[in-house]
């Protein structure tokens, strides 16, 4: 776990969540996420690359079998995901990557796991594509930040006491994807782009 | 499951299968799944490979909070895998495969989708490494299958109405993977000898 930030990253988000903040967080990440789902299926039908969203990790602690073959699962726990999200192959190359929605004007580093960040930088060292898909919703613009710019961040706001990676970073260092009808998120086109330019 | 030190693991594991079968296979599957999480964990390690077993995927149904920070999961069921269990990135390549254990002299073609074949056969196309690892339990003995190898069983099952595949085509055409102390399953030792030789 990164260090949490105990400062307040984000007050309009704090308020839209208030209510319940883990149903409203759900519902975000998940249109986000529902988008992605469906330009990967695109890919897929497409035959341009094979890539799937990794299931949730849960916990199962304790399963009914109310008939012979029914498993109804009635006390589980969601767990911290070991890897990121999304992986597949591309291009002939491994593609990794970790998709998070935000509704501030920043990108909190709250909302990866280090051991993510470890992960999205082994996979670069051993030869993979990876880097990071931010979803802006107030400004309804998503941005590709390769790894080592993800780390370069990291490691400054560790030492400055920075919690997050602000909108202006990604207008500058990232790429933006422009979203289109089919597929919704066209993020293999910033891919391209950034790893198989020239 | 494979080393076990104790020299007679059949018969007792087999005694206790009569019970309850369900509780027993899952048990079964879960040793080797465990041997093949360590062998990952070393690899990771020693910086050979990255490769995760991904999540068993669990359709949420019912979330109660307990506390503000606590979910807990009261309904939920497992869902059907759209690919396999493990991928990741080995010597530059995407590698994905699934690894089942067979308690039987065959194994039969129903411990499979047919999605999970096409998936595997999918990513053979893209270039990348795919592959089945099984477990014969009775004889202790894992074996790699490539997926051209798989397909033309497979093909020919349903030509012949045949339901599984004897464990002679496993010794004759499968590469047998000895285990060893760390990684328990070297099965990458077999990949080389597969995919990168030459």
């Amino acid at each position: 776990m990164i260090n949490y930030p105990t400062g307040k990253p984000g007050k309009k988000t704090e308020n839209t969540f208030l209510k319940n903040p883990n149903l409203a967080k759900s519902r975000l990440g998940t249109s986000f996420e529902q988008a992605l789902n469906e330009s990967n299926q695109y890919y897929l039908q497409h035959n341009i690359a094979i890539i799937h969203k990794k299931p949730t990790p849960v916990q199962v602690v304790k399963v009914d079998f109310p008939s012979r073959n029914k498993a109804r699962i009635v006390e589980a726990y969601y767990k911290i995901p070991s890897t990121t999200d999304y992986n597949g192959i591309y291009r002939g190359k491994y593609i990794d990557f970790e998709a998070k929605s935000c509704n501030a004007g920043s990108f909190p580093f709250a909302h990866l796991f280090k051991h993510q960040i470890e992960h999205l930088h082994n996979v670069t060292n051993h030869g993979g594509i990876a880097f990071l898909l931010i979803e802006f919703i107030n400004k309804q613009e998503v941005y590709l930040l390769t790894v080592d710019k993800l780390i370069s961040c990291y490691e400054a706001s560790l030492n400055e006491g920075r919690k997050s990676i602000p909108y202006a970073y990604f207008k500058e260092h990232g790429i933006l994807i422009k979203p289109s009808y089919a597929p919704r998120i066209p993020y293999l086109t910033a891919v391209d782009q950034v790893f198989f330019a020239k």
